[in-house]
């Protein structure tokens, strides 16, 4: 054992700042023979529209309400919401207060959104200038949520694929939008305020630079003028990328127009390469973290970026585990966030559905 | 909205206070349509000697070891280890020092621990003087690592189950033996340090009192002399328990007989609850939090306990989901733990195969 260390060969630790937490790499594992599980493969084609959807546009839902002939987006309140507008207020007693058994009440309001009336697109396959529209109603969920006094925190975040626990096809997204900020971003927040506090810059600004001049770019896998899509240094699953503003912007409601068609750009690219990479429908949790609705200024603990979290491991069929050590431990992964960033490079950005057609 | 605040009724947020963090509970969607993933049902009867499994007794593993004719329990080294125990050693750089590219190596072993000679026996089905050799096992797994320099935290669990990436029914667990205490292991060890801090006691032996001592009992769903099994207040999985010691104990090397006996009978029974709530075999990620092996003192902030995490929600075939606003937010949960241990107190101690056969 008189070789150097490498990280591509030795198990080794990563920092998470932005949670303050740390990921378990072991990169010489990923020769072992496979253990994740197989999923069916593709699903035959889908029509583009589905008379028993309730997301297509004309159709009728649960609760008797139709939906628009919508053409580009279209919003509205979940008929099963995970937090509500009215219930009553909760007084907190003094066995909560204790501390073992602590709790408070949560009002809030969850929305679904519509991303094409085309129910068989997904942000892989559809055009820029589609995209372009799920982010300005992005932006108007979002403003208009922060009206809503009750109301001080708006997790946007897409489910996509039976993997996700998904089961509607048709591009869409949700919003909850709750009285606390939850865990996750709360975590960001405490970190990115620490971070300004100790180095007077913001941590996501910094680290987009970093990556993006960094000589090689390692963990980039494309960028424009606005954003990069990089797979974090810290990165838990396996394919897991983030796109960070490059400029210091703190939510959805602070781009600029040029920001806004990159974002959308950015999108479709990352997606696509996405499908691309083990040609299939590929399935990720998607959610936007950016300043909470609470009134107060964000400019020095949040920057605009979106998460993406995907299963799969290595094809469309073996989908990676978060059990065992990594629940009672820490994250874990085999291959390191270099390699990944590589193999996405190595991508299109044409969609091979539309390549076949060539 | 003039009614009272209900917890069974109202969304609400409960406090974990051996991480510090939150979970959404949002009660009145247990009755909305079904969304998680249908799994397919009990797969065929298992033989008890399966010549192609590389754990039952005899046969060979890839890496051309033979297995002895073990008649309780056999626990050897992982031939795809995810940590090893030779590697060079890692010298951080200026640039993971500076913060936003924090990276360490990890030394470690890890290990496999087949808990019955039987490829077809699992927990559930196992009697307790069966399971007893189990115990006995994991104190002797435990205490031998930390005779290990370089290893100052053994990770003891076992993943059940296909739903949870578990390709091979035979029983077993696995050890992953490393430098650093996990991510996990060190926030509920620092939260209890704070406790003790705070009040001057322990915040298991308190909690775990609490929950034995509380009017009706809510949240236990069995218990004997030495341990409790209860679904904590704080659970994120639907069935979600926590096996936890009555007296103050830190590492499962410092319980005595009757202790050992007692914890193969919790097990036991809680193991076979799991298997009658949806009359199959009930997945789950199961792993024992205890006190370091650093060297140090952990008294004051470890108590011995056994996490219990189970997909499943409400059959055999239908599995919770744990993404989009669960990974962007914060973990949310719709049954309140309450009404997941009356579900499991109503379960039989009898495993459901040996209730047919009468
Ligand atoms: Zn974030
Ligand atoms: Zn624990």
């Amino acid at each position: 054992m008189s070789d150097e260390f490498q990280f591509t060969q030795h198990s080794h630790r990563r920092y998470n700042p932005l949670t303050k937490s740390w990921v378990l790499c072991s990169p010489h594992r990923t020769q072992r023979p496979w253990q994740g599980a197989q999923e069916s493969a593709n699903a035959p084609a889908l029509p583009e529209y589905d008379p028993k959807c309730y997301l297509c546009p004309g159709n009728t839902r649960a609760n008797g309400e139709t939906n628009p002939a919508y053409k580009t987006t279209y919003a509205f309140p979940n008929d099963f919401p995970a937090v509500k507008a009215d219930q009553p207020e909760f007084k907190e007693d003094e066995e909560s207060a204790k501390g073992l058994l602590r709790v408070t009440g949560v009002r809030g309001q969850c929305h679904v959104i519509c991303f094409s009336p085309a129910h068989n697109l997904t942000i892989a396959e559809m055009s820029e200038q589609d995209i372009l529209p799920v982010v300005k109603q992005w932006i108007k969920c979002y403003e208009d949520m922060a009206k809503v006094d009750y109301i001080n925190h708006v997790q946007i975040f897409e489910n996509k694929g039976s993997a996700m626990g998904c089961s509607n096809p048709h591009p869409h997204g949700q919003m909850w939008c709750t009285e606390d900020v939850p865990e996750e971003p709360a975590k960001e927040i405490k970190a990115m305020a620490e971070y300004r506090q100790q180095n007077n810059a913001c941590l996501l600004c910094d680290y987009a630079k970093l990556e993006t001049t960094t000589q090689g770019k390692p963990r980039v896998v494309c960028e424009n003028d606005s954003f990069a899509c990089v797979v974090p240094f810290w990165a838990v699953w396996p394919f897991e990328t983030m796109v960070v503003s490059k400029r210091h912007v703190t939510s959805v409601s602070k781009l600029d127009d040029v920001q806004q068609k990159d974002l959308a750009n950015i999108l479709r690219r990352i997606a696509c390469r996405y499908d691309n990479l083990f040609q299939c429908s590929f399935p990720y949790s998607m959610g936007i973290h950016q300043a909470p609705v609470d009134g107060q200024d964000h400019n020095g603990d949040t920057h605009l970026h979106i998460h993406f979290y995907p299963p799969l491991l290595r094809s469309a069929t073996v989908k990676k585990f978060l059990v065992g050590f990594e629940m009672m431990g820490e994250p874990q992964r085999d291959l390191t966030p270099e390699q990944a960033a590589e193999r996405l490079r190595s991508c299109s950005e044409v969609h091979y559905k539309k390549q076949q057609k060539l």
